[in-house]
């Protein structure tokens, strides 16, 4: 039986295959997540997995159910495995916001869900590392949380010659579109143009900018410019101060294709072009209010790292780290008539705190030292006789012999 | 718009309400069942929540559809949120079981759904902690597995007092069940009317037995014996050698009502008897040749722990830590023209490990020192001038001043 195209197992590491995934990494992605998001004073939230339907198409239209794992459940609720957090945050924040203090900066790491047309490395879950400011409008908190991204992508040993955050702005590109004469009514449609004008041909942008009333020239000539807003050189002014400037670059290409973003939007890519995003997000100072249905109005900000890009990328790089068994010590047992006592000892350091494995049946000594070998223990322990415990470390090969209640003083954690 | 009925939202501490869910317990939850399956030498994986719907109607008949998350994707597959770990674990042995030395040590921590029937405190999800013993039968690994399960409660603060673990044998009932000339077509039906005798009047279980050739009598003289066989008494000795023996007695009340257990069963309940059981588990040696169609045959025992009995139970004993916002370092700015420089200072702590908060816009001294007394920060840290820092322990209300490159080394983390 084979589990569903388009999603993962995780593995222990040493993995069977390369094209397996390693839960071992899986784990130092989201503890390096967690660790950065915590100095940075962002509180962790989740919500559930399956949400009823309407909360995604209040957002993004109807058009999104096309790409939803949605159904009808037993109790004929049209639901839909999450595709993305922001509705579900901004639904928790709405019910609750008078209880936290503003401004609330939470994070969360869901699994998210896509029905995508299945094509080569394209996934249909992926981990989303999720971090939000909300209850601030001033371009501080915008700094605040690109800051946040720069030092997660740095956690993880990238460097400024790795990755670049390109900036930009949709207040920018709605005062170009109202200044060159922009139908309000089709601005979202003009955005989309400028999201997809690095990948379509100039002249299918040409005819498309056209039917607007506006020309390439001059939407390649605002690009050009790359002039940061007054809003902009804030947030670049409080990186700089911050020793962040070397990361981001204005860069007006980017627009994000969500409808919800209303002002500075953001994207991180490796240096060398060689990966789809790294990271995105933006202001969706509107949000909170439609989904609580104009109780709550709170301005908000925040992005998305999602884990399939950030560790192909850590992987090219080389910046992954090795994961072995994390065993401390393994516990020879040579002699049965010893082997309750060795349990006890197992118990004790156990109880220590190391990472204790051995032989759960009867063995011989040469296959015991081979296994303690494959799980790249650092020491090993054996009972002399009822008393005495002889430890060896197996890098250093120093070898003491310790009473049996002191034996974990004589043992270092990994 | 609400979220789905039976699903929880996680929020951070404080908490609006005494009814709403803490991120930050589950993550102390989560941490502590991955510490103490470390200490045991299991190793982490995790399967898609989303898997062919198959996997679980193979191994628990069709019967189990009507509990079940399924629907038909958008692929014309048929699908279900996993409601239980085993199958998937099972699933991801076979394919790979050549790439780990047995015995193999595994756990998991997913989330598991079942479309249950509304009920006070009855939920449609949970996290579920997995721990998974494969490739070894003798009962060393039994105790090895009930080891874990009785230090892992232990981790939370749980003693012999609060807990007990009720040990059982599908063998035991199997070789009762023979002796009494007992159908092997009824076998099944004999263990589920054992499964439901403590809920059960013994009117009902009389009848019940009395259609299989037996009498409630005898049945009640076998479990009032509650004489170890063999293979219970050798993990009895095992668990005692250990210093664990207060933990566990012999109840042969406990048969568990999954159908693929094959041997040793467990539960855990709390002494008083106040919760539904914490835990469970117990041999399933057929499973993994029967998820892989018969290609791989490996002996196997497992038990599962869910976050929500636990929780319940913890907080019951007042054994939950408090939560709070986990920041060292409050960075006041009192004098604005000093901000690029104290944002500098936050970088660089930040940078140094610390948790570090301060204002994002001008604010006036006692609000920013109010909101370092609401974040329970140890410190407070303020820029004198361009070269010296004000550091204040807000407990012992020590004040030093130290050089700006030197600031992190007068801070201790909490």
């Amino acid at each position: 039986m084979e589990r569903l195209p388009g999603f993962r197992d995780f593995y222990p590491e040493p993995l069977p295959h390369n094209d397996v995934w390693s839960c071992d990494a899986r784990q130092y992605v989201f503890d390096t997540w967690r660790k950065v998001a915590k100095r940075y004073g962002f509180r962790e939230y989740d919500g559930p997995p399956l949400e009823p339907l309407e909360l995604f198409t209040t957002k993004s239209g109807e058009e999104i159910v096309g790409q939803l794992y949605n159904f009808t459940d037993k109790g004929e609720r049209e639901v839909s495995l999450r595709p993305e957090m922001t509705p579900t945050l901004a639904r928790m924040v709405a019910a609750h916001e008078r209880n936290y203090k503003k401004p609330v900066k939470w994070f969360a790491i869901p699994q998210l869900f896509r029905y995508e047309r299945q094509q080569k490395g394209r996934l249909r879950e992926h981990f989303q590392f999720n971090a939000d400011l909300i209850g601030e409008t001033d371009p501080a908190a915008d700094a605040e949380l690109i800051a946040l991204l720069i030092d997660t992508l740095r956690a993880f040993g990238l460097t400024a010659e790795d990755f670049v955050i390109r900036l930009s702005s949709r207040n920018a590109w709605q005062d170009f579109y109202k200044q060159g004469g922009g139908d309000t009514a089709h601005e979202y449609e003009f955005f989309q143009i400028i999201d997809k004008i690095e990948r379509a041909t100039p002249e299918e942008s040409e005819k498309k900018l056209t039917a607007l009333g506006f020309s390439l020239a001059a939407v390649t000539a605002f690009i050009e410019s790359g002039k940061p807003t007054v809003e902009l050189d804030s947030i670049l002014q409080n990186l700089a101060a911050r020793g962040l400037r070397d990361f981001v670059k204005v860069d007006y290409r980017v627009i994000r294709g969500l409808a919800y973003y209303t002002g500075v939007v953001f994207e991180a890519f490796d240096r060398k072009g060689e990966f789809r995003a790294i990271a995105g997000g933006g202001r969706y100072n509107n949000l909170i209010k439609l989904i609580s249905g104009g109780k709550v109005d709170l301005a908000a900000l925040g992005f998305g790292m999602g884990d399939v890009v950030l560790v192909e990328l850590l992987k090219e790089r080389g910046r992954l780290p090795k994961f072995d068994s994390h065993m401390d010590v393994f516990v020879l047992i040579e002699d049965e008539t010893l082997r309750p006592l060795s349990l006890k000892l197992v118990a004790d350091l156990r109880a220590a705190g190391y990472a204790v494995e051995y032989p759960l049946t009867p063995a011989k000594a040469d296959k015991q030292f081979k296994r303690a070998q494959e799980l790249k223990v650092t020491y090993t322990a054996r009972l002399d006789n009822d008393a005495y415990v002889r430890i060896r470390h197996l890098h250093t090969r120093d070898e003491i012999v310790a009473g049996f209640a002191d034996a974990a003083n004589h043992i270092e954690k990994k």
